[in-house]
């Protein structure tokens, strides 16, 4: 382990230098402009995957995005890890508060600055480069397979047929996934559950064109009036959510559960600051911790209608539209909540107006066993890196494929990431520690070394 | 008046070319990018009064976009009718639900299609060019000045000051102002109530930065699911303004008054089918034309948060923006209602939020008596014209000005306007039928020789 360990710090440099190469190409899976883009980082990662020690790697075509999959069989009767990614990224806006140039990456205060430095290029480099040091070294003890895709942020619409008609090639023992963070440096922790998704988005039409506010105001429906109406009362006054059934399947955590849930540390106080908000909010009897981690939630992600430029104009819109999305938990399915939604958003409709509620993407919620020898594999190799038993955390996030993994290949998956919540990830200023990478790319090989001689 | 009728049937063809040159000018005042249209567009319009037999004709310039200042005066004893309009026009977006180029005008269907083909350079153009016939036929019976401002649509805001320091210039017996409509061609009308106008902005801030919607949804407050409880909440079941002290000044009808008010023609059914709405919504309690004309009312003109974009974005953003503008009917005073409603809003914001609220522009109500020797001339020249005696009718908009007028000047404004509903002022595809055009161009000299014989 030396070896790998002395052959990182050795080609750190390099291994920067690359990273920021692939931080470089403006992946954004939501854009279709960015079409080339994604074939571009997709086959630079296939290259990248070669040189680093990969018996072959192939750019394959799907309906959408391509998937890289590269492997290495070392002994077919070794254990196999699935490596599972994304280079897809999220969009830029609002890009005025960027403080640098978000696909022009740059070393600073000891974190890279830039667009998928942490989510999840910066993360699955580390993958990466934690093989290549291991091949160096002729010390990789397990095959590896990797699989990155370019669409996990607009909910891997192409992977779950992907993975359908490649069972046999994606065959593994796990699948090592780093697209998750822990509770700090100084409090590592192993992601253990995840949160699902439905996301909708609702249209609201009243007048077949935009009308003038004063000859018609007081008159007419507005919808942007009336969207604001229907968004405003899918929530209670007690954070609930009030679409019938929501919560039927929600499973309700145990007095014991709860209080062992809630040991994980937390201060109301440092969160609110570093948010800079005067008081949280969320369903009523629950803490903070419970909201985000075991508990349902539903956010407007986007809204807009009618004149949103500079200056005033007196228009009643047409339409107005929301995008609105619902993180769920364990055993609520995805699918079902987006046709209640459907079906809830239809009926509180007023005549005045018609409706149009499309479902964008979703994936069920994800539970980890902590018991499985790859969990204790990555727990082991966190202490020799970090100095400490990592916790079992339960994040808000979603990785709706990860649920779809389970079920179409049958393989858990290990939730390992390396980010931190002030990474920033989906927000502009996404950063990612030097620190963060280093512990990250050190930890991999110990993984590997553990999950081989695991039973 | 024969010789100047025909005069204008004769010119009829050289003068819509020379609208359609007016109409080229995308004389958008909400937007900066458009400044030096708007100078272009002063000078186009002042050599076009020069030509058409004015004196003298200035762009006068003032803090924001320049008047246009044109004057003939033929005798300093008879009566002085001053010509008031704007040339500034709305934005064009939604852009892509135009069927032509707004600044492209064409003739299609017997109508002229374009961005301000109605409002208001297709209207004040009538002024000009019946100026101009009663000047080539000699036959002009009053003075003439021309005040035509490039801030209209942004609530005048550089107009008030210009009145106050051209008193003596714009001195006058009657302000004639064509930026209104009639009810129909059938039923010709003249406007005598204009409701006022408060324009305003709201910003809710939650978090200092966009934030993963599944890391911290359900524990965070979401600017934009609040802004959506804010704004819901500003109007009530019953469609009334939930602002304290909103409705303190509003006069009531009499019963009397309300039976009157209601003789105008309408039908309920044609409205929503040339709407193509299911219903109509408005305060309980009140007729469509009564919540329209007399009462007052509160919309949202446009709102925006989050990703908006194509495809999907995880986000709870920062902030979240709302423009808000009530219509206020007599007597209402629009800057204690915009004082309301930023006190209202603060009081009613959460403390996980901050809310920022902006007095955008305002304008107050504005009623003409209908026994005014202008308003008779009006109708008499309507009836020569139309073949109708011509009703009073209560406009659901708003001419800021035309309350400032009467304060600052002391001349009321007569409100003759040949638009038609149908001519969607301030949506895409607006347009200005050529009957319309004719009949006013035909019906003004009419007004002038009225209004020069009566006492």
């Amino acid at each position: 382990m030396k070896a790998v360990h002395n052959y990182i710090a050795e080609n750190k440099d390099r291994f920067l230098e690359e990273l920021f190469d692939l931080l470089r190409i403006p992946s954004i899976s939501a854009q279709s402009e960015h079409k080339p883009d994604m074939v571009r980082c997709a086959e630079w990662l296939a290259a990248a995957l070669v040189k680093a020690g990969a018996d072959s790697a192939e750019v394959m075509p799907t309906d959408g995005n391509p998937v890289v999959y590269a492997e290495k069989i070392i002994d077919p009767k070794a254990k196999t890890v699935l490596v599972y990614g994304h280079y897809d990224v999220m969009p830029v806006d609002p890009r005025a508060e960027w403080n640098t140039e978000p696909f022009e990456p740059v070393i600073k205060n000891g974190r890279i600055w830039g667009r998928g430095a942490d989510d999840d290029k910066g993360q699955l480099f580390m993958h990466a480069k934690a093989f290549e040091a291991m091949c160096a070294t002729d010390t990789l003890p397990c095959n590896v397979k990797f699989m990155l895709e370019g669409e996990e942020e607009i909910g891997s619409p192409s992977l779950y047929k992907f993975c359908e008609e490649n069972k046999k090639m994606l065959k593994a023992d796990i699948i090592l996934v780093s697209d998750t963070s822990m509770i700090s440096l100084n409090t590592p922790s192993i992601t253990c559950g995840l949160r699902g998704l439905t996301y909708m988005e609702v249209e609201v039409t009243g007048p077949n064109k935009d009308l003038h506010s004063g000859l018609f105001g007081g008159a007419v429906a507005n919808p942007a009036n009336v969207l604001t109406r229907l968004v405003s009362s899918l929530v209670d006054e007690n954070g609930r959510v009030t679409i019938p059934g929501f919560y039927d399947d929600v499973r309700e955590l145990t007095p014991a559960e709860r209080k062992a849930f809630n040991k994980a540390p937390f201060c109301l106080r440092n969160y609110k600051k570093a948010l800079d908000i005067g008081d949280v909010e969320g369903e009523a009897g629950y803490t903070t911790i419970e909201r985000t981690g075991v508990r349902p939630s539903l956010d407007v992600n986007g809204i807009w209608g009618g004149y949103i430029e500079e200056g005033t104009k007196t228009v009643i819109p047409s339409k107005a539209y929301a995008k609105i999305s619902m993180r769920l938990v364990p055993n609520q399915d995805y699918k079902k909540i987006g046709k209640l939604f459907e079906k809830h958003f239809k009926a509180i409709a007023p005549k005045s107006v018609k409706v149009n509620v499309k479902f964008l993407h979703g994936g069920a919620p994800y539970v980890a066993p902590t018991d499985m020898p790859a969990y204790k594999a990555a727990e082991k190799a966190i202490v020799d890196t970090f100095g400490k038993k990592p916790l079992p955390f339960y994040s808000g996030g979603s990785i709706p494929i990860i649920s779809g993994f389970e079920r179409i290949l049958g393989i858990k998956s290990l939730l390992i990431g390396f980010g931190l919540s002030e990474d920033a990830i989906h927000s502009p200023n996404e950063s990612y520690g030097l620190e963060q990478f280093d512990k990250g790319v050190n930890t991999i090989p110990l993984f590997y070394k553990y999950f081989a001689e695991s039973k």
